[in-house]
């Protein structure tokens, strides 16, 4: 695609500084772009490579740093990554698909199917499903009976989705994700572990993305609640119950035991665990692998990472962890040791 | 569905105090529960928010809890969870499939299948394969060459199981879950890693249940070995030649290494890791998080979780933790020089 | 399968010591061989068990365990864990397929697919695909568009790949994984988490072996790349932009964040982190659980585990961890009080 940077500037309401008949053909990160690219400055460090950096086609920035950088064309924006994501837009358009029903899938005759709808080879879609218009379906999606999948929203390869689900408008499902598993509920009786069925379901509401192989149990009885605008990576558990306040960014390989309660604009790091029945509220931030035992107030920032050290260190460290109580008991009674010796010198 | 509270209370063999002829509707959560609900009371801290609970159709209770409150319809039991879970299922039974194989469906030629089977569209059955009498196989699923799936087993869609896997009967599989993958062995030698062929199988004993995304990998020589009433929760991670005993519980992301022998009832909780080779014998619990690096005997209950802390606090303690070997250091020596000047004070 | 122990030595280029005519029948671990068993000694410390084990057919070992051992039947090699994986390959060979392409699949027609492939039931091609000779595709796999796969690559069931990837020759991908899913990529901008296109792609080169249920996100402008001889487990998680050098090895359950460079030989243990943007050099060992938050440079060990202890000592523990600066603080004081002390005694 060729663009003129002109353009570009009037589409995301940027102030032009250079060429307006400057062509551009694609984005690039900063690093890699070359004499067509547009690319992005969002923070200042990185004009100190400049030098060393080829030609740019046209930069985005904001005026604060347009001031301190001499490019030859350059778009001045409040938020310049916004406007570059944007840019992205402009120039890589998603590839329009021809909407259409493969031949080779197979649809329930119960279900409702709207208007201009994908779904792709070796989908199945069960009975009394329900799926709303301009719905894209890649290949080999299970849909399970009464579902329903808002419109617009995006299901990719291998997704499955068990039945009673509800899915909002404008999700994203990136592939390989389970939607409404039975949680993990069981009650000891004769000896065993006796299935508690699960008959509560999975609730996402609009413009939600899941990343690739999630797995999101439905709720025991009531309901698992993914809310408006929440974002999760990939790999990440979400148990039965659990509810996910608007706007909220859950990274990679993060689980969330039953019945957790997150607030609003939280972020919780990759691999962090949040135990069950805890309340999380909004604007929480938790760190990466951070073992969450107790419910955090609003906007509070916890971690508890063990960082890296070297091995050895480590292999002493590990040592003393377990006698830090020892430890600790030990330097009270110096501390009071000292304090009767100070006395009855004085 | 309608049912009068009398019957629920025949059916689970529990004590009727109330109406027999009250109507009963669904099973609920005791905070959702509204006047033709019925749920349970296990525990008696939720007692004081009774007074702010709208009325309660009926309530599955112990003799102790009765006495302790003042429900209009309730049914007494020794265990109310487990009461209640088979409450659940008489109100809210499976719906029946009519067993069928979907005619979209590929069924090597030399394949057994048993009386009343289920195969969901675009599922694959291979060569040699047993599948027994009234299994249930959803859409997208892969049963590999020479395998075996018991009578009543449950394989949700897009399950993957490799060639020679044996499934015992009442068993479920949880939707995406790999069973059966080669272990990750290598050997280095002319500067590669050499794959080291997977020739054992995996073994999954009856009444088992898989969550969702599990991979569980096939024996290097010999089999991984999930014994009679194991359940794993999702994304959990097994090895070769694993061996879990009878009725042990696997919560969410656990990871277990290559060959180590997880004993009988033994619960490992989520995002715990378990290093290889390590034999953790029966009745063990693991906590959250926890790194197993040592095999652990009988009943002991371990635990490692770094426990949330502020951000702010944790900056500091970060720095601590490599210099605690050096702190227990300076401690002993203080000890140690407190003693000898109080032996020359003396 | 029966075969001479002369043949096996002959054919691994090991020095035979017994009975050339020896017949073997399989391939099996040290503990379970038996008469007609072939098996390997890597470790002097088993011949401690040899009284107790039953005959053993043959033994793959090195000279100087040849000469500490006294079996009848022996091969006598330099790397006997490597001669062991090739008599594996020679004793129980993969089956061959019959090169085919199913009835049951769809493959776009502007696709272009080379000779002697194999692609099973209810499997996808998408447009403009590019599938090499002797490439294996088993069922229900998803082939975005433009997606290129090498010759001899063997792609199990379920796995997922996004248009526009590169795959390289002789690489594996288990079932499950998904490769070239948009990266975690969000402009928070009027109120909302604001999608960045990925418009990067997932590259992966030849002799590489993915794990089963893996997820690798496509750049967001430039390339994931996951170079030559690299052997991921399963459940790993690798996001978008970054690269893993040759040869290493990624454990189950890792995750590496956005832009991390991984260099050559690595090895990344079980369920560790490494943060994103980090550099972590060639023939860098990272520790199981390990959260690695700053750049490790060449041949570096490091680690950080916390490993288990008793529950009881944990519950203390946990509580003094957040105290160490204090405890820290209290040292330093009576450190330097005592130092003071000791001036105005002296």
């Amino acid at each position: 695609m060729e663009i003129k940077l002109g353009e570009i500037a009037e589409k995301i309401g940027g102030k032009l500084q250079g060429k307006s008949e400057k062509i551009i053909m694609k984005a690039a990160s900063f690093i890699n772009a070359g004499e067509n690219d547009i690319t992005f400055l969002a923070d200042k460090k990185i004009l100190k490579k400049i030098d060393s950096v080829k030609k740019i086609g046209a930069v985005i920035l904001t005026q604060h740093l347009f001031n301190a950088a001499s490019f030859d064309n350059t778009i001045i924006v409040d938020n310049p990554k916004f406007a570059f994501a944007q840019t992205i837009s402009i120039l890589h358009p998603q590839p329009k698909l021809n909407p259409q029903i493969s031949p080779d899938v197979r649809i329930e005759k119960s279900s409702i199917i709207g208007k201009n709808v994908t779904i792709g080879s070796f989908s199945y879609i069960g009975k009394k499903a329900t799926i709303e218009d301009r719905v894209t379906i890649y290949p080999n999606v299970f849909v399970g009976d009464n579902v329903t999948i808002g419109a617009d929203t995006v299901i990719y390869p291998n997704v499955v989705i068990y039945a009673e689900t509800i899915i909002g408008k404008r999700v994203i499902i990136h592939a390989g994700s389970v939607i409404g598993s039975d949680g993990f509920g069981y009650v000891h009786a004769n000896g065993k572990h006796n299935k508690i069925p699960h008959i509560g379901i999975v609730q996402i509401d609009d413009e939600v993305e899941i990343g690739a192989s999630n797995t999101i149990d439905r709720g025991a009885l009531d309901k698992t609640w993914i809310q408006k605008g929440v974002k999760t990576d990939n790999l990440v558990h979400i148990a039965h119950n659990v509810e996910i306040g608007e706007n909220s960014l859950i990274i990679a390989q993060v689980g969330i035991a039953g019945s957790a309660k997150i607030g609003k604009n939280v972020i919780i790091a990759g691999q962090a665990g949040i135990g069950g029945h805890l309340n999380i509220e909004d604007q929480v931030i938790i760190g990466p692998q951070c073992g969450v035992s107790k419910s955090i107030t609003k906007g509070e920032t916890v971690s508890s990472t063990l960082v890296q050290m070297p091995h050895k260190t480590w292999l002493r460290v590990q040592h003393i962890i377990p006698k830090l109580p020892e430890i600790k008991r030990k330097i009270d009674k110096i501390e009071k040791k000292l304090e009767n010796e100070n006395e009855s010198f004085n």
